[in-house]
């Protein structure tokens, strides 16, 4: 059974904390093991790449060149995949393609009242590589929504590595791939492909910037080469959180807080009500839903370790718990959602009113799924177009903005006892001026 | 001697490869130290924090309150300045928020051809930690350009600590946190400072987001607590490129090499020329520096042990190796400093011409002086003001466009296996769109 919480009850604040507080994710230490395969990538390689693949993923490739993705294997994937399917990422990729175009930042620059000329400009990393996990959970949706805002933000080569177990690649992979413009992609995975992104080998060109979700060992890869290059945030279980009134269906509540939950065990799942009956119904919604959910073993794990009911008095009353809450994902199934939503100061995403479950913002909304968890989108925000580029500032002094403005640099810089940088400026002002 | 290489010599790839992947840094493994300090934090709070701050910093605090900085501490600070201290500091602080609040982002809000509404707001986090060391690294112009942009960025309640080992504190440093509107001030620092900032005492609430230099202990601490909170890049030892042609004064070139240099022996100092007798006279002039610069023995282990020279044939062939180079601060003395400048891709802040000494920058110019190291310029920017804010997206479905956009859903979450997900579409869309 899910945690059952009531605001107006005095144990309220401790057992929110608790849940607050409540780690959800198991990490096994797997940063030794990872040490040593980068250590051996840098060391060796396409051949320890090669060799780790051929280990971990039961194949039998001659070379890193051999588990390269050709076009003929993205054509014969496209052509793989049920027609309806390619339309529907055609329509996806669009979508996403257009919302994140509208991200695009502006320059800055202009020429201050000192005479300081002065600018910010935005460039696109170089290169960035996108993870994308094999196997079950191998999903042609996070293809589109990791390697679009790159594309968008004018990333000129976007690599692509997936792992492909005993040679089994998922074709909807590969057909997203091609919709998104990734032409480069290495059927690799682990901390090796980590390793030889962030590295380079013979075959791959390192990147600046390495994106996308993975297991323990490919998240403890990505943070050992953090600063090497850029890394997206590491991802933690997924979480929803719906906040209602008693007039949407309860059913339709219910299968909501279930797509969070059929995701993984750890994965959670919490509704806000106003109303103790209604939250009751959505609950036994949930359990009628469960019996039927080809996936109720993982949903029911979930809503039931950690799986929360929070009734409040009133939904102003609860904004302070939805912003602790900093969901990931934040449904508000209600009248006038919006001036609820203008008051919320922590979400990865909200999805507003009654007719808009969170599944059209996984898959065809057009804002990016990959969002904050675990309470960080108090301070970090979705994927986006910014998340591929970086930032240079300008200043160019005139002879005379820099006489103007000299003498205080000279003030500053021998307060900080950092004499040549006050001789840089007196060096090149005229000595009265000093 | 610094290293001297020549772009068109035969072993130049080789060298220049080996002078990028030097490490310059030494850094000592203290993560367990910290992670015991964290715990203790974690555990025992306000206590924690006075005793490790009566040992570390030979102090006699009775409790965390009395190391609270006053109102009174506050003024008693800024009378001790020299008046040209602090009006150096006034417009120091007018500049930097003037350029910081050019970078207030846009909100995005507009509904689609589909009926979809889509929105992407920004809003700031709610409380920032700022670090400063202390003693002898203690800099008022760090207070300016780490509090300023969380200030303009909105963020309500900015808390800074700051060591003062002994009971000392650089006034200067109070001085400036009153210019930037900064309050909260702990004398505090070091790993448990760290902690304080992140899980919160009974004294201090906790923050959403820690930036600032500091030393070993204070990096281990801020990536430790990475994910609890949100951290700003870790700094590594500071880093200038000169592009000099052979028309600007050599000695002020030697100077603004030296600027660099005296920081820190680990710090980075490199000189492009496309005149080797040119490179020759920078190279005397910063030796004859060398032998009157109060700091000397750090600039000139610095440029001895990491500086470096090298010989283009133009700048525009020196283009690639400007871009590898991704340096943190990169002046561009010569004519036409903007046309080379708008090729570069990779730079923290550039400084355009012989008369913008990158000093400038350090203090006064406006853009801020926390700038990427070690090459991260390829993936990451200087701070600003976006740092301090976060991303919020927004989707709003009406009954009619959830049923158009619907069924691409249905068939997309078929493709990944996830029922729930589609099913969250399917009961809120009439049978014959499904």
């Amino acid at each position: 059974m899910p945690v059952r919480l009531d605001a107006r009850s005095p144990d309220f604040e401790s057992r929110f904390t608790a849940l607050l507080n409540d780690k959800r994710e198991t990490s096994d230490d797997v940063s030794k093991a990872v040490a040593a395969i980068i250590a051996d990538v840098q060391a060796r390689g396409d051949a320890a790449v090669v060799d780790y693949t051929n280990r971990f993923d039961r194949v039998t490739a001659p070379s890193l060149a051999a588990l390269k993705v050709t076009e003929a294997d993205i054509n014969a994937a496209e052509a793989a995949c049920a027609p309806d399917l390619l339309a529907a990422l055609d329509i996806a990729a669009q979508r996403i393609a257009d919302f994140h175009a509208r991200q695009a930042p502006s320059d800055i620059a202009y020429t201050d009242a000192a005479g300081v000329d002065l600018g910010l400009r935005w460039r696109p990393v170089e290169a960035a590589g996108l993870y994308v996990p094999g196997g079950l959970a191998s999903y042609p949706s996070s293809v589109l929504m990791n390697a679009l805002p790159a594309k968008v933000a004018g990333v000129a080569r976007i690599v692509m590595v997936v792992p492909a177990p005993d040679g089994v690649l998922n074709p909807s992979v590969l057909a997203a791939a091609k919709r998104a413009g990734v032409t480069e992609i290495y059927k690799i995975g682990g901390a090796q492909a980590v390793a030889a992104l962030a590295y380079g080998t013979e075959t791959i060109a390192p990147v600046d910037k390495i994106v996308g979700p993975g297991n323990a060992y490919v998240a403890a890869a990505k943070r050992a080469v953090f600063g090497q290059v850029g890394i997206d945030s590491i991802a933690g279980p997924s979480e929803i959180l719906v906040v209602a009134d008693s007039k949407t269906d309860p059913d339709w509540i219910a299968v909501d807080l279930l797509s969070q939950a059929e995701h993984d065990s750890s994965a959670q799942s919490i509704l806000i009500a106003d109303d103790a009956d209604y939250a009751d119904a959505v609950a036994r919604a949930v359990d009628i839903r469960l019996q039927s959910l080809p996936r109720s073993e993982i949903a029911a794990a979930s809503w039931r370790d950690n799986g929360a009911i929070i009734l409040v008095e009133s939904f102003d009353a609860a904004l302070p718990i939805i912003d602790r809450i900093a969901a990931e994902h934040l449904e508000l199934a209600m009248d006038d959602p919006q001036a609820l939503a203008a008051k919320i100061r922590n979400a990865g995403a909200i999805f507003l009113g009654r007719y808009t479950p969170e599944a059209m913002g996984d898959y065809i909304a057009g804002p990016n799924h990959v969002l904050p968890t675990a309470r960080s989108a108090r301070f970090s925000s979705g994927l986006g177009v910014l998340d591929f580029m970086k930032r240079t500032t300008l200043v160019g002094c005139s002879p005379a903005s820099l006489a103007a403005l000299g003498p205080s640099v000279l003030t500053l810089a021998a307060a900080e006892g950092l004499d040549a940088h006050g001789l840089s400026v007196a060096v090149r002002i005229p000595e009265q001026t000093r």
